[in-house]
């Protein structure tokens, strides 16, 4: 058999012809234990390959090596979805001279499939690969479970390569990708830290008003009409929507409702409501836990999908458009129902959509769960900082005081009142928050620059202002 | 949820924009039971489209009322990579005016997924479906298990239409192709008739001509030293390669020989060798029988693989590159080890490649298997018809009267020899053949280019001439 394994990364590198000013692409299923892009970049700048635009679905706080690159100008491009705080504020102190481009994980995959931003090479961080490039996230020491981001990235570079450190026997069954897509098999020591790709387990909120908001958030689920037979919901990993959905499997089981689908990231909580019938099957882009890790290499119901799939918008639609219910979270939520989850009370990047924006778009209910107040200031406000997701894709607002819904929405407000729930104005819950809080003051910033947010369209649909300078 | 279903084919074809000199595009997964083919090229002519091309995987007897979309020009040509005997007669008597190209399925996937063929509109039979497009051939009245075949199609097409008799709720979780791809859904009657899609059983040959000569293919496998731990097969559905198969089970059973995976169209005979522990993994492009089936929709080991994946040629290589051996049919073979498998004794078109040339230039072993005389015809010429394998890719052929090994392998032909296999020079197979049949008169041609049958660079091996005039 002809193997595409190669000696090293650096031959692998050289074999895929990278050149100055090309783009490379990462995806994070390892998420804050990802060894690769830094393996990856520090062999770039070994070979002296310079001005590349780097593509990752997401950034985390063990990739700020990656600020030494775009200080030494191998790196002079960002794309991402998504960073953590601390390559967040790099970004915001402007260390790079043209603005990353932020998008959803639905848009980066179409405008991946489309050639809007095309791959010269993908590195694939892969758990488990044969000597062919046949790979997947369920198996192996750093199992991640899905690898559904990185699917457009294989299916469209122009080269692909796969980092692995558990060979196993050709042909790897379950491939995430197939051999047909890539181009060389690199295998290293470890490709990541099992303790930051996934959480242990996903807990749910022991704090009092994450409690109320998420009984409160299963309410509104219950009183909108939606949860019947049938029913779909995604849902993230954060405590308070985690107990959100314990109160949903609460009243689905008590009714005997049989749901369809839950989707997105998936928890070990997800997971436990497919075992109870609550759904009839997980579609996963990203898996969050051990449990979830365990459930899609077992269970056929708990299947692993590509990111256009899950998200991609365009005609042909995505599975985020059959969506029921979504819970997500803000940083901040505007008077307009407009929605931040890119940069945080300072104005510093510290977030980005991930499928929020996808979801939100996708939703027949798209709910924010918040608290009305959060590091002493309000969590509603004239004007977010960066529109992240547009208002006109947010349905209710749920805080521990109150409940706000979209007035384009005056169906639902009737129904949440009708079912005894407290809608208030947005404005309200502006006011009982400053109420607490006083007004904030408004919030400085720099005059360059540092990051454009694209719509769904691919269009932007915000920009990020640099820190003031100090 | 916003559905994909039109309400009928017709509204289907004008909203994909189908147009006069486009190309349309069909998979073959319901062989001889296809009503699909029949249905949506009525449609497209009583719409008065007329000038297209049509890219079918392959082309039955039950195609035939295409002949009748030729004659009217509705169908100005035809990328197929297979034609039954019917169709191929219409074809070699110069029903169209371009040359049919014959390509293997690995090279349809390739240069359409490159772009050398676009697809304006894919029809795809789905046995079931949802209707948002996910879909698959695992299940409903008409399963055919795979549709490796299909999703080249899907994947790259301008426009993509569903048709499926079986509507499933959404999600259908054990998508071929997901709804991403998908651009509309039509719910049929009958996508198909499941006797003419599958055969009940597949079943080994009791010709004493074909044991012999199974008998004697297991023995050069033995002989050849690839049958030990990791051992890859392919092989055809046709009786003698089954008895191959059967002499080869016995083999790897008694010896205890724990082989990878078999590849290719699957039969039941293939997935009783899964069971038994002859291999770890079937990798299925297409089912041929009601077991198959059931495996393929049941046992996690039985795994469909895409067209591309299957035999894509190219750098980055496909399954076929790493198989050990196939076993594979003829209707001639040449003394340069050529191999016709499109046209028969008068030169009529009645097969094609399917994916023989593809598997042949994989395997390390690649075998033909003939009986040393048919209808009164030696198997081996001085040169076939057709070259739909060249004989670079061929290393034995088998037949009852001795078996001839390809002169660069004469290495394969000392194990042979060593292990007291009755090797002869292909001259004398031909010449005992002759002895018993008498030289053949030469095959009367007519003057017309019928077909271009393409390589695995889809450049053109060789060129069919149409039937001489009557």
């Amino acid at each position: 058999m002809e193997s595409k394994l190669v000696n090293n990364l650096s031959d692998a590198i050289r074999a895929a012809g990278l050149k100055d000013g090309m783009t490379v692409s990462f995806h994070h299923h390892l998420r804050n234990g990802d060894f690769i892009l830094n393996l990856v970049m520090d062999e770039i700048a070994n070979l002296g390959i310079r001005d590349l635009t780097v593509n990752a679905s997401s950034l985390f706080d063990i990739h700020m090596p990656l600020m030494d690159h775009i200080r030494n100008g191998v790196v002079s491009k960002l794309l991402t979805d998504y960073v953590s705080g601390g390559i967040g504020r790099y970004i915001s102190n402007g260390i790079l001279s043209t603005p990353v481009e932020f998008r959803s994980h639905g848009t980066r995959a179409t405008d991946i499939a489309c050639g809007r931003t095309p791959i010269d090479v993908a590195f694939i961080a892969a758990p488990a690969a044969d000597c062919r490039g046949n790979c997947t996230g369920k198996l192996g020491r750093a199992a991640c479970g899905s690898m559904g981001y990185a699917i457009p990235d294989a299916m469209y570079a122009k080269k692909v390569i796969v980092l692995t450190d558990e060979l196993m026997p050709y042909p790897l069954a379950d491939w995430a990708i197939s051999e047909n897509f890539v181009d060389y098999v690199v295998k290293v020591d470890e490709i990541g830290d099992p303790k930051g790709i996934l959480s242990g387990t996903t807990r749910i909120t022991r704090d009092p008003v994450g409690l109320v908001m998420a009984d409160m958030a299963a309410k509104v689920i219950q009183a909108s009409g939606l949860l019947k037979d049938g029913f779909s919901f995604q849902t993230g990993a954060g405590g308070a929507t985690l107990a959100a959905a314990a109160s949903l499997k609460k009243i689905m089981l008590e009714q005997q409702i049989a749901g369809s689908f839950a989707l997105g990231g998936i928890t070990g909580y997800l997971v436990e409501m497919l075992r109870s019938g609550c759904f009839r099957q997980l579609m996963d882009v990203q898996c969050f836990d051990l449990d979830a890790v365990k459930s899609i290499r077992e269970d056929p119901r708990h299947r692993e999908i590509a990111a256009a799939h899950y998200a991609g918008p365009g005609t042909r639609g995505a599975v985020v458009d059959s969506l029921d219910v979504v819970i997500l979270g803000a940083t901040e939520v505007d008077t307009d129902f407009n929605v931040n989850v890119h940069t945080d009370s300072s104005g510093c990047l510290m977030g980005g959509s991930g499928g929020h924006t996808d979801a939100a778009a996708g939703a027949k209910l798209t709910m924010i769960i918040a608290p009305l107040v959060r590091a002493r200031l309000p969590i509603v406000t004239d004007r977010v900082g960066c529109i992240s997701t547009p208002g006109s894709s947010i349905d209710v607002l749920v805080t521990q005081r109150g409940i706000a819904v979209n007035p384009g929405r005056a169906d639902l407000a009737h129904a949440l009142r009708a079912a005894g729930l407290p809608v208030v104005d947005i404005q309200e819950l502006k006011q009982k928050a400053e109420s607490i809080t006083g007004i904030p003051q408004p919030v400085a910033k720099g005059d360059k620059v540092v990051a454009h947010v694209l719509g769904r369209d691919s269009a932007i649909q915000d920009t990020v202002l640099s820190l003031p300078q100090e």
